[in-house]
This record gives structure tokens, sequence and C-alpha cells, in this order.
């Protein structure tokens, strides 16, 4: 089930497809084809079987696919099947309303630790997490064997903080600040950009 | 400029191209080639070329290209180097992160009006704007002549904003509710989603 060197553009689809698999199940579909699933996630079938073709062999000729045995095959590939530690920094707005976001449940990560650096802010309880002070971030990420980072701090301290993070040990970043990241080349990033969806969909827009 | 019948696929991968040439302008950098950007964007540069190569030609054979020219020429094609309207409904903390947020600027989209249902919120000045009523939503909208939202709602209202945007004229949702919406086919929906990001980054953790 592990592809050596499957294109990265490949692995980023599989999340999509194990997102419209999920809601598939939510909805009690049981069964779906190459045609169905490429529609709800706007990627042709031909497409799809090519990218899941890479990692062996799904589905049957003329029955399609069993949503549940595809759902815990993609989890198989991607690893996201066990639940993974994720820092969050940066306890503004956007911090909380990560912090509070309903999507992570079922999904392969949980937030084990949220950090700012404001004095009237650090200590403080939201929900069941104590904000904790930045300034203990890198020693905690260790201690605690931590890979993956949410990073929501104002841009101008984006750069500042990703150094801390990946001295410490961190390895994907997924980056809320507007602001491109210089990390070495074993670190990914990953930028959530709302602009990105925007412009995407203003292709469409302008075509009538 | 404008191709027909691209592949959704290539246009997902503009603003991206975009997005690392506005970074590279900033930084002073006045030319750049497909293989460099490739690296910025972890697409190769065959794929690169072939994508631009659907709307025309584009840089120089050994010289490369000139990086403000072809922000244009995306620019042009993604229709985003006029300003853009979008309504922003929701305004718990991820509304107002969004409306905050430092990214729009110069990359085609201002948020015009922002609503809630929450009589506490509604009338509220944040920054410059006045916290509308959802109520007016369908009206606004209308008046103004909206095509594009960001949906900042709880999840299990996010389906009924979306019927009555849908209603009132608007095609394109950026959706950061944890949930699918349902939309006719020609409305299209984009989601924020963190979880897919630190899914596809979860596949290299792995790999090791």
């Amino acid at each position: 089930m592990n592809a050596p060197n499957v294109p990265d553009i490949v692995i980023s689809r599989l999340p999509v497809y194990l997102r419209a698999l999920q809601f598939m199940e939510q909805q009690g579909i049981k069964t779906t084809s190459s045609v169905s699933l490429g529609e709800k996630v706007g990627i042709s079938a031909a497409q799809i079987r090519k990218d899941l073709s890479q990692f062996g062999e799904f589905g049957k000729q003329g029955t399609g696919y069993d949503v549940n045995e595809l759902i815990e095959q993609l989890q198989q590939i991607l690893h996201v099947q066990k639940v993974r530690d994720v820092v969050l920094v940066g306890m503004g707005e956007l911090g909380h309303a990560i912090l509070r976001y309903g999507g992570f449940i079922n999904r392969g990560f949980r937030i084990c630790h949220c950090y700012d650096n404001d004095p009237a802010k650090i200590g403080k309880m939201i929900g069941e997490y104590k904000i904790l002070d930045v300034a203990d971030l890198g020693k905690t990420i260790r201690e605690c064997n931590v890979k993956m980072a949410m990073l929501c701090t104002p841009a101008i301290t984006a750069q500042t903080i990703t150094d801390i993070m990946v001295e410490s040990g961190i390895k994907a970043i997924l980056n809320y600040a507007p602001v491109s990241l210089n990390v070495p080349k074993d670190v990914r990033v990953q930028y959530i950009d709302p602009v990105i969806g925007l412009q995407r969909m203003a292709y469409y827009l302008n075509k009538k």
C-alpha cells in the first residue's frame, strides 16, 4: 500500500477523495463509481482511476467501489487511521475558530497544545485547552515529539515561530498566515489561503 | 487568453502559480523558470509548461518567464485584475478573522458586506464594516449583484444560508463549514478544510 515516488499532485487529491467518500458514508451510500466520485470532486473518472492505480487495485469492474473499503484503504495510504498530534500557534480569532472547528474528528488529527505570546491570553482556558506561553513552544514540541503544526500568528511573526518549530522537530506546517515561509527541504508547508479558492471560482464566473 | 474547456484541475493550479509569482515579485525577483517556479509550488516544470500552454505562449526558450508579465497574464486568465465583491456570512471568530485577513489585497477580492443572525452582533461595527442582519442577505445580494460568497456559519445552518444565497444569484461559494453543500450545477463550491492539507502532509511523515 506504500508506493514509491508517487507525484505529490496525486497525493494532494487523495484527501479530497477521502472527504467525498466520508460525506457519502454519512449519507448512507454504500457503493460508488469513479464517475460518481468524479462528479462530486470535479476530477475526471479516468484521473481518479489512474491515481488509485498507483497504490494497487481498488474496486471491481462493473460494481465500482465499496465506500467503506475505499475509505479504509485511503486512510491507510495517507496513514490517518490513527490520531496524530498537532500544535496550534497563535490564539487570535482564527486560532480560537480552529480550536472549535468540528472537522478534525475521525479524520486523523488532534490539537495537543495551543500557544500565544500575549500575557493576557497565556494560562486562559478554552474548553479543555489551556493557552501555553509560546516561549515554551520548542520545549513542549520536543517533549511530546510532535511533528505537525498549524500556524495562525500574524504574518510578521510567522517566520520566527516557524524557525523555532523546525528547530524543535516539526516536519509539517499548515500555514494560515498570508506570507511565504522559508523551511529546510525536509519540512513541508501547506498554505490555507481563501484567495486560491476564490480565484479558481472567479475563472468560471467570467467565462459566462 | 480565454481557452475553451480547460480542465478544472488546470484552473485549480493557476492561482497557486500566481501566488508564488507574487511572492517572488515582493522579493524583487524579476525572472523565473518553470523549474524554479515548480520547486516553489511542488509541481513539475513539465506540468507548469503544459498548463500554461493551454492559454497561449508564455516565456522564452532559454530566458524563462518575466515575473511581472506572467503575473499579469495569469490575472487576466483568471479575471482577477479587477476587484470583485464577496459577501461574508457568519460573524463568529472565523468571520472576524476573515474580515481582518491581510491576504485579499491586490488579489482580486473585496468583502462588500458581512452578516450574522445574532441580534447581539447585528449593527455592530468591525473596522469599516457594519454587521448586517442575515434576514436581509437575499435582498442585498440582489441589489449589489454580488456573485461570490464566503460561508462561515455553523455547519447546521450552512445549507439554509446556501439556499438563500443561490436563490439570490450567488454563483460561487467558499465554504468554511465542515459540511457538504447541495447546490445546482451552475454554482461552484470550494471547501476550506484544514484537514485536507494536514492529510496531504501526513503521507510524507509516514514514508520516513
